[in-house]
């Protein structure tokens, strides 16, 4: 760090990004991308814009927050969107977190809060899941403080009952509770509909998972409208022009090709079950996952060698070296081809250690 | 404000874009944008990532970085890369500024500046600009603050000399000097060579203007290799993906097609001179402009009057209704068509009021 770093960041650890070594070729099953490339209408559409590129985005997104307010059944002004989920999880640690509004979430759950947390400089505190990775509810309720619950979680896949959800929203009428959806579309309960019964709940989604556009940055929050005022409050003082042209209609195309995206989830979420099927056929023991992705360990191969042999055969899976993560690997669902790749990788290590 | 929103954004003004009615067609003169569509290349580089949008875009910029630091002759290390550059404006106020290290700028600039200090809770300080609306160096030599300078400046468009600049970062070893080079292109003088020589140097520019991708958002900054780390950890805590896939290959063309920078700068320049001299055949004022604008007033027109009237006509143009400003008018460079219909539509008014 330089010596004109502010001292209140001196102790900030960024979060880390999946890997993307360029060696050679890989198959990538370790940033829960998905294995459909994009709806063809929200590809036709960015690259309409590709040649008006010199004129400003609309800074209020109008034409994309009315598709989604339509679509997803909710008023215009109950939604807001950003370059990426991370910038509106950011913007909701900012608006309803400080000194004295603490954050809360899981011990185990999407890394990036811990360090949004920290560069916000506000103090949090991580509930220990249980010893099966689920969520402990009767933790959150109550709280006093500002929850962000990821659901289905991460790296867990494992999604927490929409009753269980409302409990926690209802327990804490004085703090927001932020509801992370990043990965609902392959299973989880949405709470959604809770939005205009509870003042406090911020919904957030991402259409780089379900929606197959990871590449083109767009997340989102659903929310009630004075939240949803105080946040474009923070978006306009940061970065009002935040989603960029291209983008912003390929969300439009995303949301409008609806078959496409009910072909897409389906094919994750059966390709996941086979997956998990051939996984438990070879010794694995898994969480039970409805999101994108598999929660996996084996109990004669340790975390970091399953991770290194993968590695070597060159499929790339997410490895977290942590006391309480490191015997598992989080595995993304790819192509049913990709996922076969790795299942025979897998029969190998397994036969040779046999 | 919701009753959730922290108390330190309470009286948070956010920015205000210019304006973007969609009642009939306008011509837009009010935001700077160019006249002329990106590089054939840039939309054609652009077009190709749409189809591979459900790939993370690389946050480390790779491609974009080292094609930028051979075109600028600097180290890729000293290079960054984010969502416009707004957004790097703002991760520059949040490492190099706090509560013991002001910020300080003109009080006639870009007018993010205060409301970036303000919502990362910086104090700051406003120097005036002289009666002729040029910058007082001495103001800033010494000054023991955080110092954005935009160089030309907005909206006067007016160039401080690079000996000025320098003599500036010179006397500030102690703080960072962030040179807002937004316009330079049009023909400003830059301090890119000084990165080498002043550790306390950063350079930000963007490539919505001379580039014309402002739809696209794309912004860097450069500088000392220590300074550009520390804005890379504020940004991979903040949002590591912030460039998307098909903004980040179109930079890459807009650098790559050097013909076609050219001809766009040259055009905008020519058609700025040839505007300014009809403007001043027409009675007007103005400052001297080094920039892709004019700012400009009639003797016998108010700054509010003459706004209004080329509201009715369909051109839009910026007013600022600040004490200072609000004789004046901001009027983008556009098309020579475009600047044709300016021309006319103000000798018709000046005619009326003859």
């Amino acid at each position: 760090m330089s010596r004109f770093f502010s001292q209140k960041f001196a102790s900030l650890i960024p979060y880390t990004p999946g890997e993307q070594p360029r060696d050679r070729r890989y198959i990538k099953l370790n940033t829960n991308e998905s294995p459909f490339p994009p709806s063809p209408l929200a590809q036709r559409l960015a690259r309409q814009e590709a040649g008006d590129l010199q004129l400003y985005s609309d800074p209020a997104c109008a034409v994309l927050v009315q598709t989604a307010a339509e679509y997803f059944g909710v008023e215009p002004e109950e939604l807001i969107f950003t370059n990426g989920s991370d910038d509106i999880l950011n913007f909701a640690m900012m608006a309803f977190c400080d000194a004295d509004h603490p954050a809360a979430f899981p011990d185990v759950t999407y890394g990036f809060y811990p360090v949004l947390a920290a560069l916000n400089g506000v103090p949090f505190e991580e509930f220990p899941l249980r010893e099966d990775f689920t969520i402990r509810p009767e933790d959150y309720t109550g709280a006093g403080a500002t929850i962000f619950l990821a659901n289905p979680n991460a790296p867990t896949g494992i999604a927490l009952p929409l009753s269980d959800v409302e409990r926690i929203i209802a327990s804490n009428p004085d703090n927001v509770v932020v509801v992370d959806e990043a990965y609902v579309d392959f299973g989880g309960e949405s709470c959604l509909g809770l939005i205009k019964k509870y003042d406090n709940l911020l919904v957030t989604r991402t259409f780089s998972k379900s929606r197959s556009l990871a590449g083109g940055r767009l997340g989102f929050g659903m929310g009630n409208r004075n939240l949803i005022r105080d946040l474009n409050t923070l978006r306009y003082s940061a970065n009002p022009y935040c989603v960029n042209r291209m983008t912003m209609m390929a969300g439009v195309g995303a949301i409008l090709d609806e078959a496409y995206f009910r072909f897409c989830c389906g094919g994750i979420v059966k390709t996941r079950e086979e997956t998990a099927e051939k996984l438990k056929t070879l010794g694995f023991e898994m969480t039970d996952s409805a999101a994108n992705f598999l929660f996996i360990r084996h109990p004669r191969v340790g975390g970091m060698e399953l991770y290194r042999f993968l590695y070597e055969k060159g499929i790339l899976i997410r490895h977290f070296e942590t006391p309480r993560l490191k015997d598992y690997n989080r595995v993304s669902v790819g192509s049913e081809e990709e996922m076969r790749s790795l299942t025979e990788a897998l029969a190998e290590l397994l036969g040779e250690k046999a």
